[in-house]
């Protein structure tokens, strides 16, 4: 066994020139914020589409760990961009209306200013003299970029994983300068399972004794082993355990013969070994150190209440995305961030995404419709001038069809926006593709927001710049805080959610006010039904559903839920009755006489 | 930075002698499985306990990657043993009742032959000229040693992670001297991403300076890094997400200061060096390679048949254990186990501990009183002869009562006792603590077999003898297979079943017949005081639930679910009704008069 895995010591740090990379370099010293200064630094950058006259079309996107300046293509014989599938003409991303900005971050090894840059003062490379530096410093020196280009204002932020980090950085440090924050697979800190995947990984790098204390660049070939095992093991948590079964367990003692001198044994160590000798060919150790590092320090508060304070500080609209098998950073992770946000009573919309592919999801097609959906959408609206992404027909997709015993048209919409005083903020759980929440902004309200599990659903909503919160009723209302709306909705829903007490509690806590519409299953055609023929109730068109597939999980009657209400002390302030047959107001005996009620509750 | 981060060199394989260990030697070469021999091997071992005069009560304990023969204290002041919490007097492997043994693997280096022992033909270690072992090679020695013994039949056979890995092999290598086989936490064949992390902390230690080819002994301190790296990045695997949440975010920046040149920036850090550190001083390099390679092969087959042909030839009685939060060997793993020994008609009983504590949880007191509980009453029922481990009341506890319409006795069970031929082979869905199958077991039936998702029912039914495997009927009956029951029950569990076509697709699949016991909400006490009060029933002691917290989520008639039957070309062999109030069969206008409908099904 050789000590070195690698064929030839002649294959660090020759990854291809980045042919359309433009470079800006900064005389001015960098204060840093775990101290030092940088004398002067250069910032390498690659721009797509054209700025507009008004300067207000420019977004910017933070790569992650590994990443750099080249998002995407240029041209068809150009380099792939590490986000072609998002970033270009007619993509979610569009260049042709926007103009797209990625630079390679401080402390990176693509042409920005980082321990292979040469050290002024030495005329050597920084080496581990490189300073350490925070998410923080990155972003400064985006902000000084960004000022040499002359923009003012960002249409928005948008990065995933550490690219995340500089994104939320950017929206609470320079709050009047992003109009809008798209934050996906990423975290307001890392949990400690990732932090001690980085802490061995760095291990790997500083105890190889190719490191040399940093000083490694003419100097043999580095600490090739330590980074290759870093990268190795990194690349292990970028990818769900279901998607390496699916890729490596066929394989399992087929490995690819490559190479290397890393054990081969198995698919996924060949695998992984090529990962490993790929990234050391183009990325240096000593920048995997320094931006690791400055991601396991990135931390925007370890309580909730710390999170919200500097989450409150932003001015932007958000846009936050996680993937359902990201396990490095895990949807409650974002879920953490959403509910900070609305704490502070900030915009945000956000999907957890069914998908397979694990961290690396932002990354890969399989629901890059739904995260790209959401990322056009969401800058479509942006600006307050919405551009059609669909034709508005998508507001009655099936989303909005009944799960209930109503017809096709939601009559309770006409007497609930009837119940909603002007300018009350509104928060409609279950939303759908935001109906009731379109109709409302009609009119003009403080603040409208949607709750719904469909992630199909939520892209309508923020196709239409709706913001909506993806949430399981049944896991209560955690992300929103007490008396936040001065209305909570719940149209037609009710019946479908088990944990009734939950819902009803968590409503009465998040709204002044609550609007609760249901059907009454003590219907005079209902109860005939079962009484005389003795069969779950079941009609064409009203009642379309078989008692084995119906989405109803609970039947109460009117006098039921008033009971209910009732022993719970809650208060009734107004009972509404309907026959949406007749589409007549029932006042007389309306548990026998209206098929449909909405109550007005508060505690 | 030092290259070392080892504060001296003399830190290497002096870990506190075993001061019970005993040791036998075989001058017998063993023939390897992957090829060649030893020529001789030297096996180190524990036991605690009395063997019985009948030699009837031996237990193989088998340890897992970094375990030895040191199961548990010989006496107060005796070492810790790793699995104190389960083997002692008294206790869950009670060493008052069972001979248990424990020996240290082959390949190991804690006095069993392996890459620290002498090789007989140069004088020197074995180093990396040991040769490749397999799991069964492991197992064969411990046969072995059991010959030795003068053991010819072990009562069981247990382990966790690779010490199951070796309990699989010995219950289909040896099935005619394996009465109990107990796997705990492992799998058939490891995951693709369990694997990955194996290769990387092999290449960690392969690519070493310190590793030199193996021959490390009498060379410097030996591949220390690589070592300590391989086993952080292990101990991680060991741990759930949100184990690690718990005990390290809170001190994340006030790691504890111990002497190591391993980052210690972190509480993490401080503390996976630490374990880094402590592993290198009692664990040789060389065998956790050997170890951990023959762990990565280990496969008893890559697809379901393959695994249902592999396990079939086992003859003894299973006890399958996973753990909620087990990420390197998850709980589907198991699943295929078990579905692999229902396929091939082996008794087994199963369930998935809800448990925080990662894969380490069989290690840990979290969840004792469960794995502990099933471990002691499997055993005690190993023999035919069932030890009363609890009172038999506990056959009517909670899990067995009424969900439903019914009053507290089960008065559907006189009624499906009828219905079932003698000796049929019965599946009971829903079992509960067992009631019905410890009716049916004393009759005497070919095959009882429970399905339930509550563990503390699953481990009543364990205490009792019975064989149960947890499954959530949502999910379906994937681990049956088509015709293998005469008959499937589902007594008065229809009605909080969701997917209803799914389970009676399902029982109709599995059963030759089936048997399902419903209440009927078309009863005339409930049209009653549906139609005359307009409320959802409810009524003391009869319908003890509430419409917003009853268990049930499906409320058909008899008409609804005859409806169903003749839709669904279902044949209706029998139909019986009961009146379960006055107790009488009712044969008048049934879907009116009786409250209780036993339905016998087929294709």
């Amino acid at each position: 066994m050789r000590d070195s895995p690698f064929e030839s010591s002649d294959s660090v740090r020759s990854a291809a020139p980045l042919r359309y990379a433009q470079h800006a370099t900064f005389a001015q010293p960098l204060p840093l914020e775990l101290g030092g200064t940088l004398p002067s630094f250069t910032v390498t950058y690659e721009t797509y589409g054209e700025l507009s006259a008004r300067r207000d079309n420019a977004v910017l996107v933070c790569h992650a760990i590994s990443g750099d300046s080249h998002v995407a293509r240029h041209s068809e014989d150009d380099d792939p961009g590490w986000w072609d599938l998002l970033v270009g003409p007619g993509k979610s991303l569009d260049t042709n209306r926007h103009f797209v900005i990625c630079s390679n971050i401080l402390g990176g090894c693509r042409g920005t200013t980082g321990p292979n840059s040469t050290n002024p003062h030495s005329g050597q490379p920084y080496g581990a003299d490189f300073p350490a530096i925070t998410v923080g410093d990155m972003v400064e020196v985006q902000r000084r970029l960004i000022d040499h280009l002359g923009i003012s204002t960002l249409r928005a932020v948008i990065g995933g994983s550490l690219g995340g980090h500089q994104a939320l950085t950017w929206a609470v440090r320079y709050p009047d300068r992003v109009r809008g924050c798209v934050a996906v697979a990423t975290s307001a800190r890392l949990t400690s399972q990732a932090l001690a995947f980085d802490v061995v990984g760095r291990n790997a790098i500083l105890h190889d004794r190719g490191y040399r204390g940093g000083q490694y660049y003419d100097r043999g070939e580095g600490p090739v082993v330590g980074l290759a095992l870093a990268r190795m093991l990194a690349h292990i948590t970028y990818l769900s355990r279901e998607a390496m079964t699916a890729k490596f367990d066929p394989s399992r003692l087929r490995p690819k013969d490559i190479p290397t001198a890393f054990e081969k044994k198995f698919s996924v160590g060949s695998y992984l070994a090529y990962q490993g000798h790929k990234f050391v060919e183009r990325f240096d150790a000593n920048s995997y150190v320094t931006l690791s590092m400055a991601m396991d320090l990135f931390d925007l508060g370890d309580t909730q209440a710390q999170l919200q304070t500097v989450l409150g500080r932003s001015q932007c609209q958000w846009l936050v995305i996680s993937f359902s098998s990201d396990w490095l950073f895990p949807p409650e992770q974002s879920r953490q961030i959403v509910a900070a946000l609305i704490a502070a009573n900030r915009p945000v919309t956000y999907c957890n995404v069914q998908a397979s592919g694990g961290h690396d999801a932002f990354l890969l097609e399989e629901k890059l419709s739904i995260y790209g959906g959401l990322i056009r959408g969401f800058l479509a609206h942006i600006d307050g001038q919405p551009a059609t992404v669909r034709p508005q027909a998508a507001l009655t997709t099936s989303a909005d069809e009944p799960t209930n015993i109503f017809h096709g048209h939601r009559l309770d919409y006409d007497m609930i926006l009837q119940l909603i005083a002007p300018g009350a903020s509104v928060l409609d759980l279950g939303c759908g593709s935001g109906g009731l929440l379109a109709r409302l902004r009609e009119r003009g309200h403080s603040r409208l927001v949607g709750v719904e599990l469909d992630e199909h659903a939520v892209l309508a909503c923020a196709e239409h710049g709706l913001e909506v919160v993806q949430t399981d009723l049944e896991k209560g209302l955690s992300p929103f805080t007490d008396g936040q709306f001065d209305v909570v909705v719940l149209s037609q829903t009710l019946q479908s959610i088990v944990d009734t007490e939950g819902i009803i509690d968590e409503m009465l806590r998040v709204g002044r006010s609550c609007i609760v519409s249901f059907p009454n299953f003590a219907y005079y055609k209902i109860r005939t039904m079962l009484f005389e023929q003795g069969r779950s109730p079941k009609a064409e068109g009203v009642y379309p559903f078989e008692w084995f597939n119906t989405p109803n999980r609970r039947f109460p009657s009117i006098a039921d839920v008033e009971d209910f209400c009732a022993r719970k002390d809650i208060r009734t302030h107004r009972k509404l009755y309907l026959d949406s047959e007749t589409r007549r107001w029932i006042t007389d005996d309306p548990n026998r006489n209206a098929d449909v009620a909405i109550f007005v509750l508060s505690r």
